[in-house]
């Protein structure tokens, strides 16, 4: 059976030149950069490179660079990082209803023990207007954190703008930018931002490596999370993930150098579904912003129809797709962020997101758009909805 | 020029078969385990079936293996874990003097918030007795941290003794069993812990994953360290990192299988080691239990020489060793460890760690015999200590 992955934002493949690129540290370079020794300092040399790769590649300088174990990692130390540096004060923090549960987690941790926490409202595309921001600073808010690319919807949020709004009251602004890797540019002095968190495994890198980008004006301003040896520029303990390092700073590699031809190809092919969807059924709505989006993104609501019904069905047919993020899946609650867009909630249990990637055609759209229809209307007609 | 590695306890290389192992879970099965379609479905499968393989060899059930990024995060989730689920009273908390710094740094962060601790001392060898921590145990002790195996002199603590203390009092005990894994047997009914931290790498396992144990009946009794997606339980949040999770279980496999084989083997040449050295020189003297400690584990001090000189000299002629921890090195202090041990400060600063492993030979203690002796007697003759 025809295999159909379109759930490229909850995962991708690791490129074979990514994993080639890492096979040496594993059995042959393998010695533990700490070590003062020969074995030590080539893998030392070996990450080194590395972060000045991505450094290079980010606008970033070398130690402005910390490799953590995920994405998730990353958003934790700096929200976690920025709060346990002003313990003593607490303090009040600003995020919005529409982040990954990355950042919401964190932040309702933070509340947990002390901390106050402002949740912005977003706009029915789920972007974050900069005068809300600018409304809820307060005296005592020590940080924002807001994401470059919804996981869900795609949307694009201002970050630009909302890094000067938090910076005009000097408040250090961080973006989770897990979704934007491999599909925007991604140039942290043109952000803005103090703080930024990334994923390798989202842009055909291996799981398990994580970055965050700490701008040296705020290095001071966070208390590690793992707490132990001095790696990392005594920010980030635990023995440095080497094969994990290397193959990170490949993928990134790969994904800048092809991210513009991508981001149009996918673009082509979203819109192809997207047309050729509304083609053959009825009641079919797009989520998230209609341009402003991530490419390759298309969050659709269909009307009288459940959306895990409809995943198990393609499922069988080879289509891998997801109905929200894959983080949270398996929940019966409604989505947060189509919650937080004033989404109707019958109908956001009717969603479907395709996420495309690299290895999608024209042959994969034409696929789902013969297969997804009839299910549809299979499922609409003995529907209770 | 022959190059022999005796740095096993800092890393260790990734045995083929478990870098065979991880392999096709890069690029093939690649799916995130927690996403609801065969891509998903299949790496769901076969973590579950590394968790479960993991227990089996650790006496554990399923359900209490939680994997990590690294030892450090395992010892960080238990400590602060247990203590943000006692935030409100805050609480005392219990390691020794002697722990790796990733325990060590984790009981400082939680003094900085507020937290009591006590750093228990240990005698000549490095053994923590039960009776000095059933005098240190508070009505408000809230966990007892205390590791299985010391990374710096290999000294065995007697933590079935210690757990059961802990118990008395009905304290969770921790053990950091990093250094143990593969040198050991290790389960943990018959260790009687409650929690237990591990690391791929020292085993022949990949960097960048770890493993915590958590028994059952204290798994309400943590808070998460990082938050975000319902991953691991809800325990660890953080998308799987599926092929160090493999990885990880097929190193603990064949780790364990060989391990009595190998402890009395590395006995064996860490034994023919030491006596070589005393037969060619005199100011030997070894850290460390005599006979309680890791096989193929040698800490020796040398009189009126200085560590890093040596460290210099035997890299030059392809011997790998370490002067203490890995985590720690670069650092000019004398040795926690040795320090707490009550060892001559001008001494522990001559000290030299040999660690040995699956692929050191007789020829390789040979090549050292050789080599070492007469770098210490050049460096002692121009020594000014």
């Amino acid at each position: 059976m025809r295999k159909v992955y379109m759930d490229h934002s909850a995962t991708t493949a690791t490129r074979p030149e990514v994993v080639e690129a890492m096979l040496p540290f594993f059995a042959e370079q393998f010695g533990n950069p700490s070590s003062l020794h020969q074995f030590g300092q080539w893998t030392k040399a070996a990450i080194e490179e590395a972060r000045e790769r991505a450094a290079n590649l980010l606008g970033a300088k070398p130690e402005e660079i910390y490799f953590t174990a995920s994405g998730t990692e990353s958003d934790n130390m700096v929200i976690k990082g920025v709060g346990f540096k002003n313990f003593d004060e607490r303090g009040h923090i600003i995020t919005s209803k529409i982040e990954h549960k990355a950042v919401l987690e964190s932040v309702k941790f933070m509340e947990k023990i002390g901390f106050d926490a402002t949740y912005l409202d977003v706009d029915k595309y789920g972007v974050v207007s900069p005068d809300t921001l600018r409304e809820a600073i307060r005296d005592d808010t020590i940080l924002v954190s807001i994401m470059m690319a919804n996981n869900e919807v795609g949307t694009l949020e201002p970050i630009k703008e909302l890094a000067q709004v938090a910076h005009e009251r000097e408040v250090p602004f961080h973006t989770d930018a897990v979704q934007a890797f491999g599909k925007l540019p991604v140039n942290v002095e043109e952000l803005g931002v103090d703080f930024l968190a990334s994923s390798g495994h989202k842009f055909y890198g291996p799981k398990g490596v994580g970055l965050c980008y700490i701008r040296k004006s705020v290095r001071n301003k966070f208390e590690s999370l793992l707490h132990g040896g001095s790696h990392e520029d005594n920010k980030r303990a635990s023995t440095e993930n080497v094969p994990g390092i290397i193959g990170y700073a490949k993928a990134l590699e790969l994904a800048v150098e092809e991210q513009q031809e991508e981001a149009e190809r996918q673009w082509k092919l979203a819109n192809m579904l997207y047309d050729g969807l509304r083609d053959h059924l009825d009641g079919v709505y797009l989520n998230g912003h209609p341009t402003d989006r991530l490419p390759g993104f298309l969050n659709l609501s269909f009307d009288k129809v459940e959306g895990e019904s409809m995943l198990l069905s393609l499922d069988m047919q080879g289509i891998a797709l997801s109905s929200g993020s894959a983080c949270t899946s398996g929940s019966l609650e409604a989505s947060h962020v189509l919650t937080a867009m004033g989404c109707d909630p019958v109908l956001a249990h009717g969603t479907l997101r395709f996420t495309l990637g690299r290895e999608n055609t024209e042959e994969d759209v034409e696929y789902v758009l013969r297969v997804l229809p009839p299910i549809i209307e299979k499922l609409r007609s003995v529907s209770m909805l």
